[in-house]
């Protein structure tokens, strides 16, 4: 109720503020007797961290991995699944200059006025640290999705206007912005790299691939598929929008372009982004989700502090000017939440 | 679990099929002692039924609200109310041909893969007659609202390509595809009354509005209330995307563009759509979605029956050649239900 | 949240106030593909309803079972079934006289505090007609208990502080006051009859035993086996304790008493009643639940009326001097319901 | 689903196993902007901690509180509070001769039967310092029940045939097993240090009492607070029973005695126990449990391996031979919990 769990039967609770002692998720639900080791939850880890790269933030978080509880010797009990990781690196001095005004594009107005407090110390919850507690569960149910044969892709198909021509899967984890086309990634590269020069930021697009989903899973009517999709990725704070398959471009489409025909060998097309109806076709899920610019820029803007008053702010720190490349990995983790917990309610209806 | 409720303090758990005797919902934590009537319902039902103009349906539901639960001499007692549509002009034989066939667009295919088996009259649950329970939730929800001052507004914003111009709001219900211009309204209708005519279909784009929201409504971190009115919004079977503020034309903004400056009198711009880190800033709250083209057409379609042989469909039956103008009050029903809901969770929190 | 749905996986929402309109149920969550009958369903109500000897209530209520939804050609279709009862028989004239007076024993006075309003008519939700809806959504329940080999049975223990000195499960159904001892049953039934005569009632005990299920069922930690079935017993309004295997008695044994020993054949004794650790170990899981004397009796009671004025109030209307034999179904289709949402959750678990 | 939360509103999900690195609690919907130290959790810590006394096991675990989230300046801020108990003081040696036999009375065998694995090492989950975590919660709640005026109070009513004569409040915390009369304490007393001598265990009754509860609180139908309360205390995993007011002695009294008469100075008894068709009448509630004799004891007992061979064992390690003196604080803790989210709840329907 309180909004801090996500899942139905492969559920987590994440907990921990950007600059408190630590941040950290409870996972439970998860099948017993899964092989399951901190290193395999580490990889995901890493690929979401900070100072990746030029076009990410030099912050270093280490997120060391512990799991403390639900492990035995190895494989998963079945009991909770508890990972701690503990935050360093942090630089509250960095942040007195906000502690008083409102951070525009930032959760800081927000928070105050929903709970009359708040830790203003790297955006508390609302930072993009909290995402380190649903990378861990992500990864839990990657490895639960592996043995089911379902593989998540998600990369960065645009950023500041430049769009991806190819989609190159090989390529994706060897450039510095996740993008699937090896060239666009160069230009898109260049582009954060200037506008983290002059303090700003840009917004980009990243796409989702969902492969091996077996057809028939979803729950009409509420909980179908792609809505509970679109709730995991605009529960990212930076994620703006969604589209599934042919998406916002179906708004000028006949019934007669978008309906998939089918064949015996099975669809002839997937605009419909491999959801029908809210349960998975067999075909590839595909979807796309709008990331905003960054919010936190050196840029001098208008605001207000908490008294009211008029002021100029310029929000200093370690940020990332894109946050494309490192949203991918908590894309693909939310995406891995959603499948295992619906492939578990599936096998509970007709159990 | 399986997908028939929708909300947490406030819900709602719909029943029904499309061609089956009867469909309905049950509303529960009902404010009591509010005054509520089937007429006030009524209203609302009527403007999502089938019939009220040429570019619509001509079947006839009639959709008659009896409450049978949860009011006692015209107030709300806070126990479940029940209410109850009988389904009436079902054509079961319009549907026999499609008994055996899957037709392209239609849930016909993954509901029989999801529960291998399936009322393929009418489309069953799937069918867009599922949403008459919504609306009287929604009705109810909008009750609440109005006691908080909040209003909910959508409209056709772009129908087959032909987008509006103008933001008229008295212009919504005077025209027959509820767009907010009224000349692109005209032009709209012809379009779609020539799709009808040769049995084909469009999509588009509906946008809402909410104002009067208390700044500090949503519930970080998953229960954000941009990331839960997604999920309602993708819960209707057509909707195929979302979007907030700036939306997907984010992707190719700078951050000092995209950010809300603000100044002593508030707010100096709304790219965020009214929501900043899951939580309400007081602002109007707006939104987009697309809507796909009407997936019953008539013109002749290539699919494949039960038995995986190929065969030509065309999908017989009253259609809405676009279902823009129909799907605008169960918009407003569903954001209606995501905000009462709030609003109860927010209270519950400081209580 | 507000209290009208039962269960996780497998789940029921009621509606429906005794002297309203109607009652009834939505089941979500049914395995699709299972035979399912209104006749079958129509067995276990006729179980519960009034006038069935002279120790039941005489009231008529019917009770006839209308599927309305989630049954196609004679199988469950997974989509949600709904059952409506139509109310009939209503005295509203008898209930005139306690419309501004608290019947002692009967939820008037906590229900009008509650909500600040309350239907007054035979006791609203408070009234034992609500378990209609119980009854329906646990004879589905049964049905697909039957399937995995598990039966549950209740029956009088004691009443009146009359008890049983024979289990002799042939009799239970044989006797009107469904006793698992037919000497005693003649002895409580006279006793009741005479309690009857002057307007007076009386409590009981039932017990309840159920075999065949599987060894491992239960969801620790806060979600137990035993802790979800006395939430299920207590949740019915007569019921004011419940103890499982030796119960209250353990509270006088030793360790090396009550520990149940095991042999390569199974367990030596069943001191737990068949949940360890809120898991079941695959023996009978028997519990005992007190049943308060029916709070409607025509002997005079000091009372006060909404205005705190002080009065006599003598109950009209037709009411069961001892509701044991009625709740015996009731509790059968509570414990249903505990049963199949935890094979469900199990095999999501598993899954 | 999975079991290890608890709550609807206010809700707390813990994790860890008896033996495992720590143990702990996610408190999730905390009322923010409200006073909480770590001192004022481990007063309830230091209640439940083992080695109080002579007839307490004298484990040391320390159970040091340690807040890492949610509490920001010395006030809540609304966001998930996080506590983690590290453990110490584990003697895994001891367990080693029950790594592969099950041990009469303890869910060994259960856990084995559900998951397939389990961590053998001190029970793991069903351990009783499991319920570490829950008093954390509980002092949370008991802190924001201090702000309503409620008073959660429960003590030992009974051990090993011994009962309480007196209701002597003050007497309570001043002796070693927490009963309400000094006298009959020292009897307990004494009783329990004999059967430690001899290595056997005994059981007993706990009675609580809670003030202060306005009338109107809790959720019909099936969420009454009774049923809740059961639910909550069957949840810990040595209770095996619970009775609201006069309990299972209604079994043999008349409606005319057993009904709760009311005058204008208010209720003149309360056989309820405080709760009528699940809701609060405002007088005080009372309940008892009953506790069973702890399961680990060092005379002789039969059991099988998991190969299904036939030994005999002895549960060595170090054990409380009665349970009660330490289960008073988590049964005080999770009525603080029932009491908070259902005051919650309530708040949520009306807001």
């Amino acid at each position: 109720m309180a909004g801090n769990t996500f899942g139905e039967v492969f559920k987590i609770t994440t907990f921990g503020e950007s600059h408190g002692a630590a941040v950290g998720v409870i996972v439970d639900g998860v099948t017993p007797e899964v092989d399951l080791s901190e290193e395999y939850i580490q990889i995901q880890m890493n690929r979401r961290k900070p100072g990746q790269s030029a076009v990410t933030s030099p912050r270093k978080e280490y997120d060391i991995v512990h799991i403390l509880s639900g492990v035995f010797e190895g494989k998963t009990t079945g009991t909770p699944l508890f990972v701690i990781l503990h935050n360093h690196d942090m630089d509250p001095a960095a942040y007195s200059s906000i502690q008083h005004a409102f951070r525009p594009g930032h959760a800081d107005f927000t928070y105050l006025k929903k709970y009359g407090i708040r830790d203003h110390r790297g955006s508390g919850r609302a930072s993009g640290r909290e995402t380190a507690g649903r990378v861990v569960g992500g990864a839990v149910a990657r490895k639960l999705l592996e043995r089911r044969g379902v593989q998540v892709l998600a990369y960065t198909k645009e950023i500041g206007g430049i769009a991806c021509r190819l989609f190159e899967e090989q390529a994706i984890e060897k450039n510095a912005v996740r993008a699937c086309d090896p060239t666009a990634a160069a230009e898109m590269t260049k582009k954060v790299e200037q506008l983290a020069a002059v303090g700003d930021s840009c917004g980009g697009i990243v796409e989702c691939r969902i492969r091996g989903v077996i057809p028939g899973l979803g729950e009409p009517v509420f909980d179908k598929l792609d809505a509970e999709l679109a709730k995991a990725m605009l529960s990212i704070g930076a994620v703006k929008g969604i589209e599934f398959g042919s998406g916002f471009s179906a708004a000028s489409m006949l019934g007669s372009e978008h309906n998939d025909e089918m064949s015996s060998a099975g669809f002839l097309s997937n605009h419909s982004g491999g959801i029908i109806g809210g349960i998975s076709t067999g075909q590839e899920i595909i979807f796309r989700v709008v990331v905003k610019p960054t919010s936190s820029i050196s840029v001098p803007q208008k605001t207000i502090n908490i008294r009211g008053e008029e002021q100029v702010i310029r929000t200093e720190g370690r940020h990332d000017p894109c946050i494309c490349p490192r949203i991918v990995p908590v894309i693909e983790a939310m995406a891995c939440l959603v499948l295992e917990d619906h492939y578990k309610r599936q096998t509970a209806m007709l159990g």
